[in-house]
């Protein structure tokens, strides 16, 4: 598979799950009884790239998951926790940002107080997504629990909201390597791992397979955000479609650490590791390891 | 039982519940590596009744449930999410309360970006929590999926999210008695439901038994909230410990919508529906009976 092939795939992936987005905030919205799931729907369907549903369906299907369609009402659920974060994030209190993947933030159409509870929705809405999907699909209702407690661990105090702390107390702060690869070892790489080890696990492949999935997602995790570091600070604001930088809020960064080369260089180390990971276990992963590359290719 | 004995064993539940609690955020402490649980912990130990998780030990209980232990750990999760929406309730964007359970809330002490941040780390906290002691209960694994189920669904858009947004769209509203029962419904009363029917569910409860439960927990959660509402126009601030209260928010009350007596008949009502519940089903359950008649009978 060459990178044109990829962005076929992810364009298709990206319709595919759109859809069951949809169903899942149709859903939503029907339980509401009036117009107020147009802040989730907001939140949740904006323009994005859909990495970590495309992340899950992707690792299932090379894992031999066979479930075509079920598994991207799985994958949504994790789109609806990256939503739901997002949506934290850009509030006055926290990043204030008016601007996101090109458009307004939530808060500055729907204002905060809705804003927060929509976020805040969104999460046991993902959970029981996630549980009533999984169930159907190779790892059976046993497994189901235990892909949902991936999902959990990811959304929680050990994971994104773990690092998402760590990014508030290191403002105005320089952070050493090491930190700054656990802030966003957390804060986007325990979901973008949790997106790998839930595909898999739902195609109930076996631990071996699991683990290097996991240190796979977490390779491309840090190589992901090394990657927005330069692009934040090579590309306006305009093309990216999304301001402050973390540089305007007084945040570390890989650039501001390394420098613009070594940054690169970095990240490019961190996609070896991916790979390697791939090559340590007997499955053929064709778009992964494309997907690996692309990671730090990208243009936005 | 009579109402001394009732007061002894909710003293004595409180203890076993705030020990599970504690232990359940110690764990979440662990995962920080820091100090900033303190949010959490003041969010979730600040004094309080525990009623969700005293009835669902209870429910659990009177369904013939054996594992005094682990159904303590189960019913630390409702007090959780009810931790979370207090504090998401409390910030300024929302009700503005600098008090709470006699206490300064979450936000007046520790910010609002910490306080919805740990807030949010709740929720999956919570799940994760709940399914990790329901599976070792009489539901065994596969019903632990469904006791989560409820908890995820009273958690959410079409329970106390749903609610505390048509609270939101009320403010400076007169809502009609319907309307008003509709939004306490929700807002309070879908997770009070959920405790009972999680807790019999757990023990595996006959389908009837968790039905009548429910209906039992439906009616007590809208006594519940009038014996509130009259608590409020009746009694100081310094008695109750909470600041302000609904009518200082232009909120709809019972009181405001019945008057006074009314209310209390109302109540008086709902509690007879509570206990008619109980009546139809074939289960000895001495401490909900009593314990539906102190919920108008409080003082605070």
């Amino acid at each position: 598979m060459d990178y044109l092939e990829l962005k076929e795939y992810l364009g298709a992936e990206m319709l595919c799950v759109d859809k069951a987005l949809d169903q899942a905030i149709t859903f939503i919205e029907s339980e509401l009884e009036s117009d107020i799931g147009d802040a989730i729907r907001h939140g949740v369907m904006s323009d994005g790239k859909r990495l970590r549903p495309i992340l899950c369906t992707t690792a299932y299907r090379e894992c031999g998951g066979q479930a075509e369609k079920t598994v991207y009402d799985l994958s949504a659920s994790l789109e609806m926790i990256h939503a739901y974060s997002l949506m934290h994030d850009d509030l006055p209190c926290m990043d204030d940002a008016e601007l996101r993947r090109g458009q307004a933030t939530t808060h500055s159409v729907f204002g905060e107080d809705v804003t927060i509870r929509a976020a805040a929705a969104l999460i046991p809405a993902a959970a029981r997504q996630a549980l009533q999907s999984a169930r159907k699909l190779e790892c059976g209702a046993s497994g189901a629990a235990v892909v949902v407690q991936e999902l959990l661990e990811a959304a929680g105090a050990g994971g994104m909201v773990g690092g998402q702390w760590l990014d508030l107390l290191g403002e105005g702060q320089t952070l050493s390597p090491k930190e700054l690869d656990e802030l966003h070892g957390r804060k986007t790489g325990a979901l973008l791992t949790a997106s790998l080890v839930m595909g898999a696990l739902a195609a109930a492949a076996e631990t071996e397979t699991v683990s290097a999935l996991a240190s796979y997602g977490h390779s491309i995790g840090l190589a992901f955000q090394i990657t927005d570091d330069v692009l934040d600070a090579t590309q306006s604001a305009e093309l990216l479609g999304k301001n402050p930088s973390d540089v305007d809020l007084d945040k570390s960064t890989y650039v501001g650490l390394y420098g613009l080369d070594q940054a690169k260089e970095h990240a490019r180390e961190r996609i070896a590791d991916a790979l390697g990971a791939l090559e340590s276990i007997d499955i053929d992963a064709p778009v992964l390891t494309v997907l690996a590359r692309y990671v730090i290719e990208r243009e936005r």
